[in-house]
């Protein structure tokens, strides 16, 4: 059952997020994980939930025909969100906005192969009211199986 | 008011705990920034509460004599505490625990001067059952003027 | 990806609660689908999460030395619970207590045999407060794959 | 005080959602217990509430000439909402959408007649991505003095 | 349905706390209007709510014996609380204490006499960490139908 | 560190709400307090916070060139806006609208004059359905250095 401390997935996809130079490394890419990265900016919170959930779909880290993999997915996001939005998801219904990256890694890190697949969305970037220069940096992570 | 992008005090405060080596570098410590690590596990959320404002006054981060500082700082764990918990900062009401690190971070990350000191506080470990392997990574940041 | 609507895990779940004689079918059965029943009254929220976890594992609901399993059931469990409360997870922190018969269900509510195993939690009881007789009642399903 | 275990008001609105056929016994007709049901899918949380108070007004389950009831009514409803959403009330705003069954009861519960009128809202049915088959069961149930 | 301008029973509950000597007029005593009032510090947000029900009780604002006056007292009272704590009715959880005093304020607000009698519960005090003096002030309202 | 209990920055924006007459003392003038009011109605949560934030601006409450002003308006609003709406910040999505007076008060509550300036922000009027009269009173008030 334990992580394994040199495949920590949340790691993984906050570093992505954090260095734009890094990727996931020859060791866990022959493990079998994936990643992807992403832009998003938006005062609508679905918009953000919708820019992860298209990337995932297209960069072939969900299979889209699978609507345990879309489950698995979305909660994986609005944890990452709850992170960002500090509990409430709320962003332009409270007046106020994002500009995020994103990154999601899917791979298994725990030491038992059994524990199969898992899922981490990052999210990372500024947050504040809608006009230029008010705001300050924000993050989310969310973990799941899939 | 824009941020500076060369001085991002959440990334500082996250980098401090994703990479163990990593410190504030000698710039940022000529512009009179402050930091401050510790570790804190438990299935009370006070206790990570408590934890982290006893770093904090016992490193010199905020001046317990004010109010002022030890509410801005309050908050801040509250909002670091909001990401690692997704939303309701419930541990051990809910039959979970947490093992963490945090940092400590005091500057202003802001172009314009007249911005003031800012904190921010980040958390990072893993989050799950109170039984040694259940739990997955988990992170939160918080960001507040002081 | 539709559910079937002859096979819908959260209507079995809440049915063996509201019916004391309900089982599953023979057809749910020969299907592969598991359920078991148990009950719990308490001012705690994490003796109820505990309460539905020991009795998931004790009927073989869920295989236990895996993460994945128990992650799944946890956040199933706190869906469910999140409907009895109405949201906030709180028994006796405000002053409120609970009597609950809770069912678990394991299966696949899909027409696509690659949707795999989900899993549905019920709660179905009284809450109220620490008095004999001050109560309504509360009901709650979570639902997850696992 | 104590609830009537045969004139349960929460499982009566249960039970007339997830059995099509159900409908309140003549005992309880004549008891002047008074029941409707009605559909409504949709993204926004506002319109499933109005679906709910216009099916409550047409129906002749509250009077809309007195706010006291319609107070009653629009706690019940969100009660009911925060089950369905576990917890949050969102809908459209967090991309996700829903399809239910309501049913709404009124009548007296308790054994003393003293307790005078209650109000059950049950809401069964999916909750899910805007796509078609990307969903899975969800309810809720709230209930309040009148 | 409208409010009584002159008769705002939010407004009496939230004056007798702020000023000392406030008092309920006579017009309001020849109506039937009642009202008490009480103190309460703790750390414990449960022994907020006991504190004010037991007022509630000993002063005869409501009927014991009727659950269904208890449940409108408590709804009410966790209402006045969530302002309090602004959101999540958590004190010594997240290390936190208030000093409240509290009112009662029972009475029709509404000029149709078939409004009925309604409720309300102001808090007003202190909020902050459990350290004399680090404190601000805080309040609550709770509005509901009896 | 203690609040100054003729100097109380809450109970000062309480009062200007609650009595139409009410203005700050000349002692509080002399202090350098300042404060304003005006009036909000929406069924939108962020057209209350825009109506805030735009009289501070206007009325010289804070400075628009300081984003930590801002900030501190925008949690102090916020903060409110969880007391009028009991926690969740909603209005429209959930199907209601409120009619609002707020008023804002700056100035330091604290016998320590190194406690420096803090902010409040009250909200007091009627929540209710998008009917006229169909509403209760509501209030709110947050509060937070700046």
């Amino acid at each position: 059952m334990p992580l394994d401390r040199d495949h920590l997935i949340g790691k993984e996809a906050l570093m992505i997020l954090l260095q734009p130079e890094k990727k996931l490394s020859k060791e866990l890419i022959d493990l079998g994980w994936r990643s992807c990265k992403g832009k998003v900016g938006s005062m609508d919170a679905h918009k953000v939930v919708a820019a992860v959930e298209t990337a995932a779909k297209n960069q072939g880290m969900i299979d889209p025909q699978l609507y345990r993999e879309t489950h698995a997915l979305y909660h994986t996001i609005i944890e990452a969100l709850s992170g960002v939005t500090r509990g409430n998801n709320q962003l332009g219904t409270v007046l106020r906005t994002v500009g995020l990256t994103f990154s999601i890694v899917r791979g298994n890190p725990y030491k038992d192969e059994r524990e199969g697949e898992w899922l981490a969305v990052a999210l990372y970037g500024t947050i504040g009211a809608p006009v230029k220069g008010l705001e300050h940096e924000t993050i989310g992570l969310g973990i799941n199986h899939i």
